[in-house]
């Protein structure tokens, strides 16, 4: 066991704070990791504040981790000490049902493990996240930071990344695609980069005519005003795929109608449930696909930061201190981040 | 112009009741045929009633039609008089954009024609259906019976048929693949009839223990009481496509949980809008599919009509006189119809 040093939330209600605990004794798959950064999720926030249910306190979130590799078990073969790597939203999963086998583990048929406030399948503990100075986890479930990523700028990948990566792969969008994303944060503004990457024509969807100089600072070829009436009325059939980040409920429907014959529309976010109702008449009469997408698998994760770093993509962020780790949830919460907080972990030897 | 004997609803509230009007006369690529069997579809119900917004009266319903070739224009090539041809859900379209290019007329860019209640493309007059004695249809809209089929019989294949048969074809239904058809009514019994031709393990979801024996006989390979928690909760996780031909309102939650990671929920009906409200979980976090489709293009229609010859796939139907449509629709409304009523067009010239 060691002893470890961490940010955790102790109830819904309070602020996150420091936290000591013990990480487990390295099991011979075992990987144990010295984090050096940490990317700052909306997840993080609805966990600790116990948003989708009732989390197991303390919490200590952080699902976008970058760390340098310190020790290791007897039977790990894939990394040793000094190697730079990353750990996504998963930390464990059953590794025999049909969807780990095809490296879904994501939707691993008896539920993955992630990264924090989950059991551990060996001992039962709970897990606890990135916001802390070490973490110890299974070989099968590290990445590998390619050289060429900026170490500082690469942990959003490992969620926010392979979040939007997975379902433009997944749907086969390429050269010629007309893809909208709807969302500019730390979701949507990967979501742009990717559909560029992948050769799409690319268009953000925004509420706000104030923010268009700002999407188009993000890559995207076009910029829809979604409150804009006629915007919305001249969009109508255009696209071939909506990615839709909007972390909030919203109404599918205006969006649902921008879509082609047999266009699709993803959700990543769970905006529960999804009111006001979609009309089956949007499916329906065009035959559209209405699907969601949750994060992606350990080799697609891989696969995404392989793909950043051959082109040159990174995740535009903000660098803090574990110690401005509230104030960030509250300007994340007011939308005002561009476009992802990440925590250097130095800070935490100050607390 | 040819005088031509129907029944017609003449308002929302009023039964249909005999009426005559003139049909155009030919144009160059048209075909007139005398109509032997006209199919009753729920449709027919909801156009006739208002249901779908506001009626153009009077409402001549019918499109599941099947009829011999008395009289075609001078243009005609594909038939000639003594035919026996069949016409459905749509007599034209733009025949110029990219969804009537690709043999999906039901979609057409710019809004194809229906065979009862929709303004002909070329005179803008109001088009009637198939409870009538003749119709005048252009030849790309008309379907060739194939011999084998029992003309008494087919009439449904041109909608119920198509319908189903459209997306189990679309989505690749295939050997080995698990369906579930939700509705035992003239479109579930044709589903079932499909999903089993095409190799897969076909499930019909039922509300009512009572029909489970009446659920067997239509071929499916096992029945699940949806009404039963146990069942429903065996059942999660099962299935590779839902076929949703339940033409009311009704909870998807529960059945899109029946759904594999992948899976796939088809809407056949437009059940408006879809509440209780569907759950992005439901969606998101198995990455299952929520669509739709509408009826099938020409060529698919015809494809169905050859399908069901080569295969003795029949509807099973009901014979009556259309002086009965008024206890017919009562009698659908109730359920009471196993599984689709087929008017023996003769019965005109009595009235
Ligand atoms: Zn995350
Ligand atoms: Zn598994
Ligand atoms: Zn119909
Ligand atoms: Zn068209």
């Amino acid at each position: 066991m060691s002893q470890a040093k961490s940010y955790a939330a102790k109830s819904a209600t309070t602020p996150l704070e420091p936290f000591s605990f013990e990480r487990r004794t390295l099991r011979e798959d075992d990987i144990n990791i010295d984090i050096l950064y940490c990317g700052v999720c909306h997840s993080d926030i609805h966990i600790a504040e116990s948003d989708w249910g009732p989390s197991i306190y303390p919490v200590v979130p952080g699902h976008e981790i970058i760390g340098r590799v310190t020790e290791i078990g007897n039977k790990v073969s894939k990394y040793k000490v000094g190697d730079l790597v990353g750990v996504g939203c998963m930390v464990d999963s059953c590794q025999h049902c049909s969807q780990c086998e095809a490296d879904l583990e994501q939707y691993c048929d008896n539920g993955s493990v992630g990264t924090y406030g989950f059991k551990d399948l060996i001992d039962g503990s709970i897990t606890y996240g990135g916001y802390s100075d070490h973490i110890v986890v299974r070989e099968k479930f590290v990445l590998s930071i390619p050289q060429a990523l900026d170490a500082s700028k690469a942990a959003p990948l490992l969620c926010a990344g392979v979040t939007t990566y997975s379902p433009l792969r997944h749907h086969g969008v390429k050269a010629g695609d007309k893809v909208g994303v709807l969302g500019m944060g730390g979701l949507g503004h990967m979501g742009v980069k990717f559909a560029k990457a992948f050769g799409a024509e690319v268009t953000i969807f925004t509420r706000s005519e104030s923010k268009v100089a700002e999407a188009k600072l993000q890559g995207a070829d076009h910029v829809v005003v979604s409150t804009d009436e006629a915007q919305m009325k001249a969009s109508v059939m255009s696209f071939d795929y909506l990615l839709d980040t909007i972390p909030v409920q919203h109404d599918l429907n205006p969006y649902l109608n921008c879509l082609k014959v047999d266009g699709t529309h993803i959700l990543v976010g769970l905006i529960e449930p999804i009111e006001p109702a979609v009309h089956a008449a949007n499916l329906v009469l065009k035959r559209r696909v209405l699907t969601g997408s949750l994060i992606g698998g350990i080799a697609e994760t891989q696969e995404v930061l392989d793909f950043c770093a051959k082109h040159d993509i990174e995740c535009d962020a903000e660098m803090i201190s574990i110690q401005d780790i509230n104030q960030a949830y509250q300007r994340m919460k007011q939308g005002d981040v561009k476009y992802r907080f990440i925590i250097d972990m130095k800070s935490l030897k100050n607390s």
